[in-house]
């Protein structure tokens, strides 16, 4: 059994985007893990420019690269035909292709011809891999922290990855591990756990964060929310198979309604963390919330200090916007353990 | 969108099967849907016999027959080859084939043939309809009771079979509703929810038990346990788009682990309903505890007594065991309101 993996360094492919809001996965992988990113390739002298050297797939191959990462995702999910003839050619040259958009791969038959005339590699992240076992809720050794939420999109993953950033540069073991697509183009492995078949989710999550060292860390990127009208099961199975130790609570100011869901108010982050210590206990009797992360982008700075100092009062905990100010105090309060 | 759904009447495929414990699917359906079982097909003089009239597919087809049920499972869940030209000459006869075993029926070449010149279908009970939606949370018109448990295989199908059953004696408006293989076959219709993709499960409840007349009932199927290291998600998500006004704790006396998990104390009885009225107000506040079902196989008649009579005081609910003694104290339970 294996998690879905990429090979690094990567190749970061933008195509002809103009917007750095489609070019988000190429972004995040170029802000997280700088050190695995050789270049960038455009198809367009106006397409988003992260800063990283230009390469052809050919040349990227011959000085290392292992893998073309379609850092990019058009409304809808499609790989653009005009993609197709560069792909192609990537994989010719030596290259794994790896996307997470809505469109397989695998779906498109002169890739697969491509792949296995040349022996690499296709490479779909929103794929979960085959032959996930059921949860066994037998206790794993290694620590373990999730970012939970009050709804979707308000910075799990981006709190999973500070969290992991910040943490390293304490001298803490500790792995970001991933379950979402582009969380997984960063990590370079993991499983998107929404994509899982019901009976295995917690299986699959069991897999994301394996047996590791006593003293070490997987920072697991959360899902949803257990109050979630749509997605609860994911969010419950993921983090029964999680077995936290630690879980970060992440909402953002002024949101008032699940996004998307505009008869269902934001759960309370009193109720998420009562909710999430009742689920948690049944496979780990230690876990415990050690933090708060909180989007602040609606707030003026004066504002941002007075929700965030409310919010640590209230419940007793660290209370961070971890792009704004990061999350320097939730690592101060558990390294005073 | 629709749902899994077979046509009636239904010819009883047995196969040459000796034991009843494998011929369960059949043995259900002839019990709790005998109105839609035609006739029994067995291959072998000493294949189990349900007391159904013999048929050969063509005179059941032209009897009016409209599905054959493979109503047997063998360990593996393989379909023999020795059916294989049954089924095909089933097809050709102007049947569709219907099944819940492991092996796709659509995996095997010949009937795929026989389905596609005969202009029949071929039904995989087990495989979820395609385009299932997220789950809405939107409050549907109706009234619905699901069937939970503390554990995996202690009576939900049956108890809501069984409640089905005894309140449409007392007039009650009311439909069985599937969430299982088994189910799906005896109902007609249904999702087998652990086989649809995590994100997908509460959406796929709230296909299964659609809007109805105000004073219509779905007794739905559950599935799982809330608690259960494995299987929470499914049952979570179950519960979620389920929505129910009432539900029933399924428990088997003697039980004391998860069947299959001896790290996990079987949960009281308290803490399902505790954990099920949180997670069920979260789409319907009126949710509400109804009564105990327990599978008291393991006791005496005088302990089956003392042990009903002191579930029932301890939680002030009608507490029955529905194979020796029915469900009707629920049923006056919910009558008396």
């Amino acid at each position: 059994m294996a998690t879905i993996a990429l090979e690094a360094p990567y190749l970061l492919f933008l195509g002809s985007e103009k917007s750095s809001t489609y070019a988000k996965t190429a972004a995040g992988l170029a802000h997280w893990r700088p050190e695995l990113c050789m270049g960038q390739l455009r198809l367009a002298t106006e397409a988003v420019d992260l800063g990283l050297p230009d390469y052809d797939v050919v040349t990227a191959a011959a000085n290392g690269a292992k893998t073309l990462v379609i850092g990019t995702a058009v409304i809808g999910g499609a790989i653009s035909d005009a993609w197709i003839d560069v792909l192609v050619e990537a994989l010719h040259a030596g290259l794994d292709v790896a996307a997470g958009v809505h469109t397989r791969l695998s779906s498109i038959d002169r890739l697969v011809e491509a792949a296995s005339q040349s022996g690499r590699k296709l490479v779909d992240v929103r794929v979960p891999p085959p032959h996930i076992p059921v949860g066994t809720g037998v206790k794993r050794s290694g620590k373990r922290l999730l970012t939970v939420g009050t709804d979707c999109a308000l910075g799990k993953k981006y709190t999973a990855l500070a969290l992991e950033r910040a943490m390293k540069g304490r001298g803490f073991s500790v792995d970001f591990r991933a379950t979402g697509q582009t969380g997984i183009m960063i990590a370079g492995s993991g499983i998107p756990i929404d994509a899982v078949v019901a009976d295995f989710v917690s299986g699959a999550a069991e897999m994301v964060s394996p047996a590791n060292d006593e003293d070490h860390w997987d920072v697991i990127e959360g899902q949803g929310s257990v109050f979630h009208p749509g997605y609860s099961a994911v969010s419950v199975g993921l983090l029964v198979g999680s077995q936290p130790d630690a879980f970060v609570v992440c909402t953002e100011a002024g949101r008032t309604h699940i996004e998307g869901w505009p008869s269902f108010e934001l759960p309370s982050i009193g109720a998420v963390i009562e909710r999430t210590l009742a689920i948690g206990r049944q496979v780990n009797p230690a876990i415990r919330c050690i933090g708060i992360s909180a989007n602040t982008s609606r707030l003026s700075e004066l504002e941002r200090t007075e929700y965030l100092a409310q919010l640590s009062a209230d419940y007793g905990l660290p209370a961070v916007d971890p792009i704004a100010l990061g999350v320097g105090p939730i690592v101060d309060f558990l390294d005073e353990d």
